[in-house]
């Protein structure tokens, strides 16, 4: 899927918002953690276990987050880096927060222990690409959105 | 529909996160502000004109992101307030961001407008809200998460 | 919302692929159908009952779908009909299915209650549409997509 | 990411619906082709080509489809067969409908080229874990959901 990517990104007409190497593993980490937090969450709930609530809850948010940031991540028109940027930035501390849950569940249940190196790869990526797009974002001159964002 | 999400939040064994008047009005905010960008979007796409190209990128990560918001919002059981609350900033910020890119074209197109319109009352609804999930967090003494979220 | 839903197709370039009234209340539906689920579903985690396992499966399931549907419905633009049709048959199925799991804890859980009826409330909508819909593609003449359809 | 979702299904405390192998593989295929599509929606709208609209309305479509399909495949607790195959049926069909449109456009806009081809991969998945499917539900006896679902 990595290769998938990758090519569309480089057959889009317009270039990359970030370097296509973080950009192409961020989505793949984000459509990756997105699919084993849904599972995980599948998982937890068989389980009967009802220490899990706190594990169940946060691996819905994480999949339903990591999934809207991958397709803002896939879009390359006219990025509003600011938002970006905040997708990034909230992606990463879902993604801490479930591999946190999910690590203290590890030793007992197996997909916890999958779900939470999941989640920490997607931490890893969204931060890595977050380093390389505040730096895009500064050689490309004074954030146009920041003037009407307001907040 | 209004109705609805109150009675979901009044029958769950679990506290709201917050009071039940704002966080009812911020779903239901998200929830019309989704519909109104899908659809926007697609009015846009099918207008022909390259000028959109700002508005239909932007209305398809309001109408993703909003979406994502309605679902973290929706539930009650053992909440990351820290994530609600870069939800909440978040979801403000592309409605704004979203409001402005429409509202540049509401005078040639009437999508425009009425997702215009949609997309302030959401962004109000969140920052409504945020300031009321603030207030809750401070209510509950230190947020545990803060321990281990490392951003 | 339903006069959002509304205004949004009548200032759409293209005219509805189905009358506003049966259109507007089955995107309405879906809508509010996928947030009751969602919510639904979080409530049955927490109230560590074994029994509603099959109950959140479903409701999970319905919200995704739910929310599917009502984007491939908010879209006017060259709908493939043979696609929305199939659509709408799988939300009623999968409203129909909530419907049945809710109601069985219905007495014991408020929360399955007020979710069992928004899922008929889609389901019917969603009837309603298909009967619509497939007239006024039988007035189109024959669907160009089955030529490549294949299935 | 394959194995990711292998040790997922594999960790689960309920056996998979399906055999391991073909459900990997069409969970893989439905959230690379989600991908592509956003994508290339996303790249269509870039090109500002008139003729790509209808390309860009089914690859909406098929995104939000494929998403959708990948969350249901995911989940093993108690899943309805009847439900899932239908979501397998309508995943294939979306996709072929979204490659048919996308190969019109495949010489001219190598996106459209990459999105056909993993919008093919996805229809061969669903359509070979469809198979599958409807010999594990036979060997399982007759689907209880029948006797509800009234469609």
């Amino acid at each position: 899927m990595q290769r998938t990517v990758e090519r569309m990104l480089r057959t889009h007409p317009e270039p990359a918002f970030a370097p296509a190497d973080p950009l192409t593993a961020c989505i793949y980490a984000c459509v990756e953690c997105a699919q084993a937090c849904t599972a995980c969450a599948d998982a937890c709930i068989a389980e009967h276990d009802a220490a899990l609530g706190p594990c169940i809850r946060i691996a819905l948010d994480c999949a339903d987050l990591c999934q809207a940031a991958s397709r803002v991540l896939s879009r390359q028109l006219a990025p509003d880096l600011g938002v970006v940027s905040m997708v990034l930035q909230l992606c990463a501390t879902v993604c801490d927060a479930c591999a946190y849950e999910c690590r203290r569940h590890a030793t007992t249940y197996a997909h916890c222990d999958v779900c939470a190196a999941a989640c920490r790869r997607c931490t890893d990526a969204c931060r890595g690409l977050l380093a390389t797009t505040v730096t895009t974002y500064r050689s490309r001159g004074p954030y146009e959105a920041a003037e009407h964002a307001g907040v």
